[in-house]
């Protein structure tokens, strides 16, 4: 292990969550929010703090996969306690546990709260809740990455294990460039939704915060009535760009470059599908429960749109619909978004390759003899690729066993805790029962809410990390 | 496809299926029920039209792998669909899709049941119900190829698309001693358990069915008390004899040949471990429940052992029991029995498999140089078995969506939905909810009935051989 490099890593982003304090300082200083010197200092704290502790650059820059790995599962839980402090500190949250819970939920573009009063929080604190789901939406590591210099291959090793998906493809030649574009590309796409909600009846505050929660595909609401109290304007574009966001980000690239053809790769052109094939099913499905079938589409499409982007907005309580819906949507969770978007789940792209690995296999068994290789858009799929896609899988399974579990001691119903570890471990939000949309995460125990704690961060750094790190594995000589 | 080949092995088995009629025929005989024409007519018919079909010889009569899959789907089949005449045409079951849903989960060893009573049914018709119990555990085309003379390449094929496991192993180098074998040691053991239940409160009859029930670790009832109304006696050795049919068959052979050591493999040692926490977990859990100690521990030995087998008898209702319990059961309802046993589910040594093989992948990651394999008591497991558990993995995956899909549209919630299709596809029996203990499944649409049908089978025979039937694939030149 690189551990200077690693403690290195670690103020650096300390540092930049310090920067990150500003926006909310500056939120509470427009509303006028006492909240306001309790930003500024933890600013100041985590710039100075960050600057000491990486004022000692290490000699050796180099780092390997299994650096790779720790430093990113480090630096998201580092990055997470410091994010809860405003909550805590504030007393706006008087648990820490809880603090770190809606810290964690944030970071990760989960956009489960333990919240139930939104209406009472200020201002402040609400954008603060907003922008880690921007931050953690693109991944801070991968933002670090287009500022500092760092060497390639150590750029990559960070990469590869904050990046969503089963391989990082780079746009350009220089990992650092392709995190610039990827950043330029999010940020210009988050401007585009804020100037469209800021049109309709939003404010620029609340035009903001519902792009910063849509960019992330993260899901936080801004106040009691959420998304169900916004115009049907503003509901579409917030579907639109949830779906926009979802994407893999390459495809944008590839746009503005002229390739339209290799922009709808096969796994858009299957996300697509599967959205157009949720939306018609659900649609006829609780057609009876809206009054008239504009409704009922807008009101579909933006749940689906939202769960399978793993934004967890609503506005509709989807908890009230027929089994065959709720069954689509929770199905729409473990599917998840494009590889390379700001979405969580386990991702359109694994999908295909495990299923086209396993017509493979099928046939193999048929005739022993013949031996064909998994390809994707013309490109063969590397063995070891769908080895660690059934790793990914298997181990993914494990983690939901055992979040299981452990949530099965509160004592609540099936449904509430396998669509809680469902909608953490995918990063959504709300789930189904006790967890559905019109509730929150606050019932359940401390232990559940670990759990659901180390489920969101797995989650958002597809697994290898955070099981990396707890892995005496990894720890070996 | 070796069309002639198939038919002919179709014959043999109907008219081996003609000879199972004559038990039940007996039976009715014995009690004087007006059954004992219906019974004795069946079989004459299929003895009959079985040998007419056989005599045509095929002149080749090897096969290939894509065979071997047909032929046991066909043959599950066809056994299914005339095991489900008593049935229908006695008046017993008066839908001809309930009768059919009653004979696949007795050959499939599942259990489930759309009888709601059982004690105004002929003897014979239990009796029936459940010998196939008895013949489906181990497999009729295993019992085919330990009298019949077929080549022992085209017998490997058909094994090995039969037998439950990963892999077949082989107890003595000809395939048609291996069959023979095992099923003097399954014969031997019903016996034994028939033995030891006449001595306790049973009759004959009813020590005959419970034994057969338990030996093919499928879980129909004989009255309407079921299990729960036998003796404390009955209860434990049922247990015992419950997880000894969940032991693979190949450790008593190698038991009865002095190798000890090589009998308690790594997958009965996870498979006995899983058994003693989950017993020991549950009963922590659940002790309030009961006026005792012992009275826990029987109830709480009997489930887990009915659930893990996937047996699926019960003397409790476990439907009541707490969010926790239920979890654990539900995961034993998937972890399964050993391989090479009469159990179902995914196995013990897939887990173990697919553990070792993560765990693999774990170290590749974090060493990218460093290349191992992954080993099972000392012997190197192909990366071709891999592969192959890694299919069938995801197709269980799929069938379990597909399956939720359908199941939904019904409208019951989704603890119903989720765990009849568990409860199906393991060949377990009792789900949760509606379909509990003491429920049973005669709630679903014809359509839902039919898709549970395919699970049974498709649980049965390990996914290929039903996917592989219906797959464009198999079919194609």
């Amino acid at each position: 292990m690189n551990f200077r490099m690693t403690i290195y890593v670690l103020g650096i982003l300390l540092a930049f969550e310090g920067v990150f304090f500003g926006l909310p300082a500056l939120t509470a200083g427009i509303y006028g929010e006492k909240q306001v010197w309790l930003f500024l200092a933890l600013a100041l704290f985590c710039l100075i703090g960050g600057f000491l502790i990486a004022s000692r650059k290490p000699k050796n820059r180099n780092i390997f996969a299994r650096d790779g790995f720790v430093i990113v599962a480090l630096s998201w839980i580092v990055m997470s306690f410091f994010g809860a402090l405003p909550f805590y500190i504030s007393g706006c949250i008087p648990q820490f546990v809880d603090a770190l819970f809606e810290s964690v939920s944030g970071f990760t573009t989960t956009g489960a709260s333990i919240l139930s009063d939104l209406d009472s929080m200020p201002k402040s604190m609400i954008m603060w809740r907003s922008f880690t789901h921007w931050i953690g939406g693109m991944g801070v590591l991968v933002f670090i990455m287009a500022i500092l210099p760092l060497s390639g291959a150590s750029n990559m090793h960070i990469m590869r294990a904050e990046s969503p998906g089963p391989s990082v493809s780079k746009l350009v030649p220089r990992v650092k460039n392709t995190a610039m574009l990827l950043y330029i590309i999010y940020i210009f796409l988050t401007l585009f939704e804020v100037v469209l909600l800021w049109c309709g009846e939003m404010n620029f505050f609340e035009a903001v915060n519902v792009s910063f929660a849509t960019a992330g595909t993260g899901g936080f609401s801004i106040n009691n009535a959420g998304m169900a109290g916004t115009s049907a304007y503003s509901q579409i574009v917030a579907t639109v760009f949830m779906i926009l966001f979802g994407i893999n980000f390459t495809s944008y690239f590839l746009l503005l470059t002229g390739k339209f053809r290799e922009a709808f790769n096969t796994e858009l052109r299957v996300f697509l599908l599967i959205i157009a094939a949720a939306i018609i099913s659900i649609s006829i499905n609780v057609h009876q429960m809206f009054s008239s079938l504009g409704e009922t589409v807008r009101h579909v499409s933006f749940t689906v749109g939202s769960i399978i982007t793993t934004t967890g907005f609503s506005t509709a309580d989807f908890n009230l619909w027929p089994a065959f819906s709720k069954t689509v949507l929770v199905l729409l969770m473990f599917i998840g978004a494009c590889a390379g978007s700001t979405g969580g789940g386990i991702k359109v792209s694994r999908f295909l390759i495990l299923g086209k690995s396993m017509r493979n296999q099928f046939r193999t068994m048929l005739h022993p003899r013949q031996v064909r290789k998994v390809r994707l858009d013309g490109r063969q799929i590397e063995s070891e690729t769908i080895r660690t896609i059934n790793a990914y899988l298997f181990c993914y399974i494990l983690i939901c066993i055992v979040s299981m579990l452990v949530i099965s001691l509160d004592g609540f119903d099936l449904t509430t805790n396998f669509t809680s570890v469902a909608a953490t471990l995918n990063n959504i939000g709300p789930g189904l029962s006790r967890v559905g949309p019109t509730e929150n995460f606050a019932l359940f125990s401390p232990l559940s809410k670990g759990m659901l704690i180390f489920n969101m961060l797995a989650g958002r750094l597809e697994i290898f990390p955070m099981i990396l790190l707890i892995s005496p594995m990894t720890w070996k000589k």
